[in-house]
């Protein structure tokens, strides 16, 4: 259905991904023909969005395992332990970047032979890269009974196709409504300081014909009290078992005016994103980025040279300002998430 | 004691000014040598903040009155009338821009002829200009007291003495703290979509020494509830009667942050800000500004062409998010300002 390219896949003995450094001035793809192309291109966000990176890290092992002439199981293995190690230092607050590499470290393992290995963890990646598009659909079906027609929904940064394979977790719940018939109006943040929001979750809907209005981020509580929103929905990065939950920076503002005007926020996420080793968002790692992302615009130097800049990459909203999370497996409150890993 | 050079001065027959849009990257001044040319100036920022408006306002005015070769009180108040005019078209929302012209038209008018006229002009918007140097030295003075040593003061947009003729408002507060041994340090919200509070906050605490630390807007909730704010200080650009404020696009969400976090937010501006004929905020014109100044940053597009941008220069904050109004005449409760008004 989608006007939208596949975020990224697994092509021969490439990883092809769309460059999102460069939306929504110019569509165009790079290849990736080594893990380490991958860490770079995951380290510099030309491939972001937690789902995204569950892909993006396995696809990293495929591309190892596919190049490597290694003949025996354990060459192969310590050799996609070194590339896995690579990956792992890219980016600390997306669990579904770990979760991705664990799954195809494990397939690996469970191989007998080299050749057996490379089958598997090309096998797993493929695996992850469908199940994510079928998972994030399964997501949009569960959220979209939350959506009336008519409604002004806000969302901050990109949580769309653009973060995923493809369909994406809180832009896919506003498609499968959208698709239900609901005429739905997004307000999207444009997300400082990478501006994903103007930049990526603008495109995406822009060339699906879904309205959408840009704000910049500190018009979100003037937006609430003045035009009224029906819903907040945002994606994750990761969620702690008590459902807190790590997101892009100023996802935490935007859950505080979220309660100031009585509005629902709601989390959209694939159950891999809920990390339940940890007890609360107070233990989730917080990536902090280089100043520069802050103090240049697009190239442009806005910050006089020689002051401070802060630039976490995420915050954490604390369960209590959401509403419910929202995945394939069902729609629970916060501190329900143990009900969906129950057999 | 201050290395900024004068906002805005009156010198021989011309306005001269700092270009604000050329900062930080460039220190550079303007020379306006009519009405038109200080309402085009004013139209695109190069001078901004709601006092230094009024200066601007009324030196309009005082250019006008030493070109004109008006031989008779009627013609050149006729001139005078025409340029104000002009300049009350450029932006609605600061009411201290009209009371400048106000004041310059009411000195203009009790003069006897065309000469008397002239003087009168230029020696109000001289005494504009004075006043709100030592307004703001009192602001400064009567809101120190709210601060304690080692506070960390959180600011939004630029309220200092790029926003006055000098000194400034809410970071007049900060300096006057400072001088008396507090040492404050300052968070300032970059403050889209043009960024004033990276481009000029930072630029003028920084040449005084002052420590800041700039962060995207989006930031302050994350800042408030992981790293602490003390206060948050801002200035006006309309004060209604019943204390609702508006200011900045964005205040809003802060104050928002701030009642969350119990933190105390004050406003930092001179009575003259104050229109009591506005019974509340709802009444206070909203301008709308181009929306090429969102979906553009510094000359960059960011919004893909054709996506809608929404662009209002301010929002209100609400009376009861406000702790106290720091003024010359003292520091008052927002729903007390009539006492400011007693004889």
């Amino acid at each position: 259905m989608s006007k939208i390219p596949k975020t990224i896949e697994l092509r021969g003995k490439e990883v092809i991904l769309i460059d999102q450094t460069l939306l929504p001035s110019k569509l165009a793809t790079i290849r990736c023909r080594s893990a380490e192309e991958v860490a770079k291109a995951i380290e510099r966000l030309a491939v972001r969005g937690a789902p995204a990176l569950a892909a993006a890290s396995a696809m990293a092992l495929a591309v190892t395992a596919l190049k490597s002439k290694a003949r025996t199981k354990a060459q192969l293995m310590a050799e996609l332990n070194r590339a896995g190690e690579r990956v792992r230092r890219t980016r600390p607050t997306a669990v579904n970047l770990f979760v991705g590499l664990e799954r195809a470290l494990k397939a690996a393992n469970s191989a007998e032979d080299a050749e057996g290995v490379r089958e598997a963890v090309v096998r797993e990646a493929q695996a992850i890269a469908d199940e994510d598009v079928a998972v994030n659909k399964k997501i949009g079906e569960n959220g979209a009974a939350l959506l009336k027609d008519g409604d002004v929904v806000l969302t901050h940064c990109n949580a769309g196709a653009l973060a995923t394979v493809g369909y994406g977790t809180a832009l896919g719940v506003i498609r499968a409504a959208r698709s239900r018939g609901k005429r739905i109006k997004v307000i999207a943040d444009e997300t400082r300081p990478l501006l994903q929001g103007a930049r990526l979750t603008a495109w995406e809907l822009q060339r699906e014909n879904i309205p959408v209005t840009v704000i910049t981020d500190n018009m979100a509580g003037h937006v609430m009290s003045r035009i009224g929103v029906n819903a907040v929905i945002v994606g994750a990065d990761r969620i702690a078992a008590n459902g807190d939950t790590a997101n892009k920076i100023g996802t935490y503002s935007v859950a505080v005016l979220a309660k100031e005007h009585g509005v629902p926020l709601y989390v959209a996420a694939p159950t891999s994103t809920i990390d339940m080793k940890l007890k609360s968002g107070s233990e989730i790692p917080i990536e902090e980025r280089s100043p520069e992302e802050v103090a240049c615009v697009r190239g442009v130097r806005t910050v006089p040279k020689g002051v401070k800049v802060f630039n976490p990459a995420f915050d954490v909203t604390p369960a209590r300002y959401i509403k419910a999370i929202i995945t394939e497996k069902g729609v629970v409150k916060p501190n329900e998430l143990g009900k969906l890993f129950k057999r």
